[in-house]
């Protein structure tokens, strides 16, 4: 373990971060929330008198990570940029403890959007612009973190995509990572400014647009207003976020293929089909169970259901409507997509796409067997097949992510809290979606769990947001040892 | 495809049945109900005349089935059973229409115990003698199945018998698995004599007695009184029937190791110790959630407690209490039971311990791996090291029992009912189990689903019962092609 290369890296995550409240003061500037000020500049300083010597003394730190310290640092990065940018909150008495402040930021960076807030609109403009900018680098974050950290982990994510997608070997040329993630970056960028564009000729304000737009790019579903998008009532808002919802459920490395020409390889991908294949299948469901007992047209059905099929799929977790009121039938749809989730190389939270696609052909490929017991068969992939051990590894992800549901389901219940509860905050937590059924379903919020639920939940977001394996393998003593 | 072959043994199969049909007309005649027995005559009448001319005419057909010829077999086998079964009560009105009699007798042979009865006490004693006669078939059946025609279909349950106990070769021997069916016959047997004089001391009559074992035996879950087993309000019958619960679910190859005096290699049993932990473990949590909210003393919350557990554990479905209004800790624990079920050589339905067991020492292999990519690490279960593809085919049967929960929870929705009610109807239907939560909780039952969902639910018992493969193999265009 090279602790000195891990805390000089948390240090500088860290001060980076903290560069990022300077907007927030901004904000506070503009709407004369002057007493918000030092509440973001405390926090800086904190940083800077902590990672400065830091960075000094660990100057001659080795300049490798092994793939142990890698998922050691990813872990502690994300803990610590919660616990640091939950001190603006808890400064500012905007949250009643360092546990809600701690697990309203969790609940940011990893994109859930579950949030403890009774009153949001309540807290001052420059607190709400910080919580939702905390999504937008989380939803950044870990798009580089796929591209970027996770072939220097070894982990299958990539291994998943070479298989998908063999183009540009990205975890062999590290200078064409570095390429490629600044592409995404910008594409990161160009898709705010046009979504932030889209809403303000909607008739939003630049701050009402900013905030949707981060919760909607990076799958968060951050709101400043209580009632979420629906506080609107806009068919032009709703559409636009729909297709930005699902825009950031896809895969950001086939909008990359998109701008280099390469338009054959989009769209005969084989997670974007199924990924948009269930999403019109869910629109068309929750639409059909809608009409005529929720909404008199079938237009307002389909752009009710469009919004919360790709809000839930997504993992974003927005509402333009109350669904816990509607008809049974739509509720177990949304509950059904929660086990689903974004394209893989998306901001998008679950189990994703790619994965339940492996898991279903590779259960075809075994009837196949069964069948024919001499015969070989393969698990292919948009041409190309996959190795077994890919296969392995993710079913290996699946389990330990439906055990990680049972564990958070059993937790939630030791509340005294019922099924239908207790296994949705497991879904939406896990799963990073925010709103699920029952005490928390999508007028409702998380303020009344008591503390050690909620400081479990935040482990859950950060779990479900690291893809399981990253966070979990530290709790194995093998990884301890030499 | 060997259709003659095929034809023979269905119709040697049925007469087979039909000759149990002499035990409820003796029940017919002790109760005097006369009226009944000619309900009873027609069916068996029938399949004389229909099976006696088949295995006329298919006496030249080949000695040999193919491993798909098994799986249609198989398949057919236990839809004509159930067709078969349900004439009495379809003859004699017992149920409205054949769809309920269909269900009823289905839900016995797979020892689901899932009833349409509104009125189980309204119905003849002969009828509800033979409504329970199907589970103790179905649960024989299932356990010769394993043992005997498993390793003719080349499916994985005896593989991994085989990796867990490499003892008897079960899939190379011949003789000696006929062998070995025979002592488990004679164990189910001596366990049928011991709980029903166990039943009887407890003050219960013959037939109670009787059908009550046959129930718990088979891990159905059948009862001839409303109430279930809380009817009798007795310690002793709840102790009994706890036990043999917990017996039935546990494999029976194991007692057959017993009493063959290897007892070491029963105890050192990876499952049997899984197993048997999980269940003290759901006992004492149910038993602590009851204490002092249901039940004023902790021996009563835990007589209460452990039968409930082991009832839904082992995928019996008996109930003596109605958990429905239990504290919600405890209903959520019995839910997170429904997706575990018994042990392998079981009578008992669900994923099962093995496999269960498997996937997660799979997981933590996989964060052995990440931390060490260049070691070489392997599953090891009871001694033996687990082959991939053992694992593998493990794998795909999980993700598939999960895809039918899905769609079952789905088709159950489409008729208009809550997430709890459709996910656990899903869960407890495909995983034999009986009762749920919502609208089939406890004290309720399936009347009231309309004649599709019926259908679909017997389809769902069926496949759930036939471990996922074996049934929807036959939905697969590769299985139809030479």
């Amino acid at each position: 373990m090279h602790i000195g290369l891990i805390l000089r890296v948390l240090a500088i995550l860290l001060i980076i971060i903290s560069f990022f409240m300077i907007f927030p003061v901004i904000v506070a500037f503009y709407y004369h929330e002057e007493q918000m000020i030092p509440h973001f500049l405390l926090p800086m300083f904190i940083v800077l008198v902590i990672s400065l010597p830091i960075i000094f003394l660990t100057r001659k730190s080795v300049k490798t990570l092994s793939a142990r310290d890698g998922f050691l640092l990813v872990s502690l990065s994300w803990i610590f940029s919660a616990l640091f940018g939950a001190l603006p909150l808890y400064f500012s008495a905007s949250t009643p403890h360092l546990t809600d402040a701690f697990f309203e930021i969790m609940s940011g960076f990893t994109t859930t959007g579950a949030s403890i807030l009774t009153n949001i609109e309540g807290l001052p403009k420059s607190m709400l612009f910080w919580r939702s900018l905390t999504h937008w680098l989380g939803g950044m974050g870990i798009v580089v973190l796929t591209i970027a950290v996770f072939p220097l982990l070894g982990v299958g994510a990539v291994g998943l995509m070479k298989a998908e997608s063999p183009g540009p070997t990205l975890d062999k040329l590290t200078p064409k990572i570095a390429e490629t993630a600044k592409i995404l970056w910008f594409i990161y960028l160009a898709f705010t400014v046009a979504q932030t564009l889209l809403l303000m000729i909607g008739r939003m304000n630049l701050f009402d647009a900013l905030t949707h737009t981060f919760g909607t790019l990076a799958t968060g579903g951050f709101s400043p207003k209580n009632s979420s998008v629906g506080y609107y009532n806009s068919a032009h808002v709703d559409i636009v976020i729909t297709v930005f919802m699902v825009l950031a459920g896809g895969n950001f490395v086939l909008y990359y293929r998109l701008i280099t020409g390469n338009v054959k390889k989009v769209f005969t991908n084989t997670e974007l089909k199924a990924y948009l294949g269930i999403f019109l299948a869910a629109m068309l469901l929750i639409a059909i169970g809608l009409y005529g007992k929720e909404y008199d047209t079938f237009g307002r059905s389909l752009r009710y259901g469009a919004f919360q099929a790709a809000s839930i799929l997504t993992t974003t977790g927005y509402t333009t409507a109350d669904y816990a009121g509607w008809p049974f039938f739509t509720q177990v749809v949304l509950f059904i997509l929660m086990f689903i989730g974004g394209c893989s190389g998306s901001t998008g939270g679950g189990i994703k796409v790619i994965r339940i696609v492996t898991l279903f052909k590779q259960a075809l490929n075994e009837m196949k067997f069964i069948s024919h017991p001499r015969g070989i068969f393969s698990i292919r992939l948009g041409g190309s097949v996959l190795k077994k051990d890919t296969v392995y590894t993710i079913s290996g992800f699946f389990f330990l992510y439906l055990l990680m549901l049972i564990f958070t389901t059993f937790v939630v219940a030791s509340g005294g809290n019922d099924i239908s509860t207790s296994m949705s905050t497991a879904l939406v937590t896990v799963g990073n979606i925010g709103p699920g059924f029952g005490k928390i379903g999508p007028t409702l919020n998380y303020a009344f769990y008591p503390g050690y639920i909620k400081w479990f939940l935040s482990f859950a977001m950060m779990v479900g947001r690291l893809e399981i394996y990253t966070v979990l393998v530290l709790f194995t003593s093998k990884f301890w040892r030499k």
